[in-house]
Parts: structure tokens; C-alpha cells; sequence
């Protein structure tokens, strides 16, 4: 944890500038009249993480030239959008701590967590609809549909243990990886134009994102939660059929099969991570999914190639090297 | 029901032809490549409803002489917050059933309820940045976080039995009154100048909408659920306290204010409604609140005074005689 916190903490030191003025604009923004909603957004604001979304919209900027007055405020949407999803995730997954705080829906329930959310997500489109270009309305209402969709089909392939890699992946890539895309894209691009070095810059952030949720599934399988800072087998739980489960899946027998598929459904089953760690070696599949974020993390970094070096640079190249290491 | 009907029809005439293309610009925008998104919001397209909020953007328009070709789109997007409104709504009041069409979060659940409401609001954002002013965006953006903070202040506030007439007003208001004092403002306004109009048609839809959910609340008091076509008593279940019950609270001895709150608050109770019907005479506070509706819409009326005689301004005044006498 420290380890990656000091990770994080050089990964951004190009832009802490700019992250500052990006928190001073969540400040503002998540600031209301109503007292209850201020209690509430707080409350979100101490959810806080890593904000490596909006770092990399700066990031982006600065490392293809780009940088503009506008960029930190981009970079809040984005952020902004982000942690609606995180309130609205909770709800989807009945997690019960998320960074060690409880939860909105714990804290209040589930009407407030979906109003929350909303509120979040109304606020990032009101303050985009501010900026002189409407590039950022225009990509982060179109990536925000994307998320949607990613998470409704995840929810009804729940349970589906045949699932294609392919398929696996574009699911998780619209719901995580859309976002990295959408910042990084309007990092290199906003206010308009420079739509080649975009497209690159969009693959980097899409590439970054997949391997992010191919660890994060993985973690919610083999990590620890002291380490990782939320509810592990969550997946599990909710029926969340994972790379790493689909690979050891697709190599069992049909007794095993059976097993594991039990480990999902039967009811009132505690800790069903533990319980599938010792119905089958997940080795396998951890390790071909690790393999995979490898993968998806090099052609990140090629996207990186044509830019010119720059602490910038170099700081997107370490988070894509960092992704793989991550216990956090 | 059947004379409602007629008259939602005689509302509508006059724009007929703009509702029709409303209702294939939904079509199009609810249609999705994903088959679970499309079977959830073809299920949500029969949701249908009255689509007043619609046909009062096209109305403002045809009335104030300022409809435009995108009129139609603007209709549609006010439309399609309306419906995620709606399903978040269905999240948060634990409401049965909504005209007669098991709830999204009967038919799936609660995740999916999420999603699917988060889906139209992005599909609304989405479609607003494509239109050639940023207007739309600007003030639906606007609109729906006001409309978020509407519904946090009302949940916080359950319970409140000495709620101020203001307060109750700011937040029905709020909630309600936003997306239609919005709705005829871009009418009369999109895409771009015409304030002065813009804000008397503001005022109208505000009133409007707010005597709306006025004569919405008594109808949960005291409505037949036949008629009405929804869960009822829904208010008294969820613990908020309406402008009927404000006022007779306010004007009833300590032994009756104490039988009031037991009816809310006590578990396990069947029909608050009727109990609370039994437990004390709502006669004075619906005819109040009433009045008070009466006061809005005459208010509402007002506001269209300015504009030219025409079959849309005729409708409009329509509307606001007639949500007196809905039963709806």
C-alpha cells in the first residue's frame, strides 16, 4: 500500500499542479446550498483514491503539448463521472466498504446512493457545458452511454461461465476502460483537432483501463484485503464470471466445472473467493490474465512512442508499467 | 380515465405531427445493439405515458412563434429525463407497480434499474450535444441537478411533520416543476435569445408543474388506484409528509398529531392511506391544497396573456384548467 502510494504520488508529480486546481474545482462543485447534499458529497469527496483518471487527462495534455486553462476543469468531469459510477456501484454490487469508508448505500441507502450519484453525474455535464468547446460534452456523454451499456450486459451475462474472451473484454472495456480512453482522448485533443494523435492516445487509455480491471478482477480473486483497501470476492458473489475463472473453466473437467459453478450459486456461502481458491487452482488463470494485461500494458506504451520525451511521457509510461504490479 | 384520455388528446392536437416525430426520435434513441439494453428499454417505451412534458416544449414553441426544426429533438430529450426520473423513481419509493407496468426494478432489479435510468440520462446528454445550440445542454444540465437536489432534500426531510408551506414548495418544486418550467422554456427560447418570453413561459411550466404534483400528492391520499393507475398511498408508506397532511397536522391537537405519526411510522401497517383517511379528517387539507393548486394555475394562465390567440396557446391554457380535474 505504501509502495503504491508513493507510486502514485510520482506518477502525478508532473501534473500536481494541476491536480490541485482540478481538487479545488471538485470542492466547488460538489459544494450546494442544501445542506443535506453537502453532508453527502463530503462524504463522497473523502472517497477521494488515486484520481489517476483526471491525472492522466493532464498527463495526456502536457505530454502531446496540449495543455490548456481548460484542462483541469476537463479533468474534474471526468473524475466527476467517475466517482458517479463508483456511487452507483455500490449499489450494483452490495460491496460493503470501498477505500475503507462505508459506502453511500451503507451510510444511507439505496435512494440516496442513486440520487447521488445522479447529482454527480449532472453536475460533471452541467460544468462541460460551461467550457468553450463542446468536445468534452460531446465524448463524455457518448462514453458515459458506453459505461451504461458495458454494465447492463455484464449484468445479464452474469453466471455465463462459456463466455468469450472477446466477449469478456469488451464488456469490461466499455464499463472501465471507456473512461481511461475518453480522458486521455480529450487530454490530447481538447478543444478540438489533433485527432491522430488522439486516436493514439484514446488506444493508451483504453489499453491502461483494460489491464486495470483484468488485475482488478484478478486481485478480487487472490488479493488481500488489508492490501486492497475494499471487499474482496465481490465478483464471485455477484456472479461475475471473471477472465482468470473463464481460462481454469474452460481447462476442467466436467466434475470440476460442477464444483465451481456450485461455488457461485449455492446459497448463504461465506467468503466465496476462499471457497474457490480451494475447489480449484486458479494459478492458471491468474497467471494467463496477468499475461494479458502484460499484453494490453506494451501496446499501451507504444502508443506512447511518437510523443515527444517528457516527464509526462515517462510518467504514463510508468503507470503502464506500475498497473502490473499494483496491490492496490 | 377515458375522459382524461380525451383530454391529454385535445391537448396534444396541435402538435400532433411534432409528436409523432418526438415519439421516432425515442424510438431511435432507446434502440441499442446490445439486446439486454433493447429489451429493457422497449419495456420502458411502454412506459409511454402522457408525454405532457413533451408536448409542452412543442406547444411553447408553436405559441411563442419560435418553433424551429430541432424542437422536436429538444421535446425528446426532456422526455427521456422525465423517464429516467422515473426509473430511478421506481428505485426509490419501492412503488408496485406504475401504470399498470410491472417497474423495471420488479422486472430485474435494482441494479439494473440503475443502469438503465443512468442509460437514458447519458442518451439524453448525448443527444443534446449534438444540436446546433448548446442551450439544451445548458439548461437540462442544469435542470437535472436541480431536480437531484429536489429529491435529497425531500428524502432527508421524511418524517417532517412541520415542514413549512415554503419548504414544501422549494422541494415539490424542485423535483417536479424544474423539468417542466425547463421544458417550455426551451420551447419558447430554443435555440437561443427571446428571454423575456422565455421566462414567462418558465413561470408558466413552474406553476404548472407544481400544482401538478400537488394534485398528485391528494390523489395518493385520497385517489382510487384503479383510476389513477399507480401504487397509491405511496407518500404516507415512504414517509413524506404532502401539503394535506402539513396542514391539518398543523391544525390538530397533540393527541390526533400523535395518531397521525403512528399511522406513518408504525411498522407493519397495511394502507397507510386509508388508516390515515380513518385516523383523521383530510377533507380540509385536500381542499386546501387544492386551492392552492387553483391559485398556481391561474397564475399559470396569467403568463400567457402576452402571447397571440392560437390553437397552441389555447392548449396550453387547456392544460393548466384541466390538472384541477385530473384523476390521473
Amino acid at each position: 500500500m505504501r509502495r503504491a502510494r508513493a507510486a502514485v504520488a510520482e506518477l502525478i508529480a508532473p501534473v500536481a499542479e494541476g491536480m490541485e486546481r482540478v481538487n479545488e474545482i471538485l470542492a466547488a462543485q460538489l459544494d450546494e446550498d442544501s445542506p443535506a447534499v453537502r453532508d453527502m458529497t463530503g462524504h463522497v469527496g473523502r472517497f477521494h483514491g488515486k484520481q489517476l483518471r483526471a491525472a492522466l487527462v493532464l498527463l495526456s495534455g502536457d505530454a502531446t503539448g496540449n495543455s490548456t486553462d481548460e484542462h483541469a476543469a476537463v479533468a474534474s468531469i471526468v473524475e466527476m463521472i467517475h466517482l458517479a459510477t463508483l456511487v452507483h456501484d455500490d449499489i450494483l454490487d452490495g460491496a460493503e466498504k470501498r477505500r475503507r469508508v462505508a459506502c453511500v448505500n451503507q451510510r444511507w441507502n439505496n435512494q440516496i446512493a442513486v440520487l447521488l450519484g445522479d447529482f454527480l453525474y449532472a453536475r460533471a455535464f452541467a460544468l462541460s457545458t460551461e467550457l468553450s468547446s463542446r468536445l468534452c460534452s460531446r465524448l463524455l456523454a457518448e462514453t458515459t452511454r458506453r459505461l451504461c451499456v458495458g454494465e447492463i450486459e455484464q449484468s445479464t451475462r452474469r453466471y455465463d461461465f462459456e463466455m468469450s474472451q472477446e466477449d469478456y473484454e469488451a464488456i469490461s472495456g466499455a464499463k472501465t476502460a471507456s473512461l481511461y480512453s475518453a480522458g486521455c482522448e480529450l487530454g490530447a485533443r481538447y478543444p478540438g483537432g489533433n485527432e491522430e494523435v488522439g486516436a493514439e492516445l484514446a488506444a493508451f487509455g483504453w489499453n491502461l483501463g483494460l489491464a486495470f480491471q483484468i488485475v482488478d478482477d484478478c486481485l478480487d480473486l487472490v488479493g488481500t484485503e488489508d492490501v486492497v483497501g475494499k471487499t474482496l470476492g465481490a465478483d464471485v458473489a455477484d456472479g461475475k464470471v471473471t477472465l482468470p475463472v473463464l481460462y481454469v473453466y474452460a481447462r476442467a473437467d466436467e466434475a470440476q466445472r460442477s464444483r465451481i459453478r456450485d461455488v457461485y450459486t449455492l446459497p448463504d456461502l461465506e467468503d466465496r473467493a476462499r471457497l474457490l481458491r480451494e475447489e480449484c487452482d486458479l494459478g492458471p488463470g491468474i497467471e494467463y490474465a496477468m499475461a494479458r494485461a502484460g499484453e494490453l500494458l506494451l501496446d499501451a506504451r507504444k502508443r506512447l512512442a511518437g510523443l515527444p520525451e517528457s516527464p509526462a511521457r515517462a510518467a504514463m509510461e510508468a503507470a503502464a508499467e506500475f498497473v502490473l504490479d499494483r496491490n492496490w
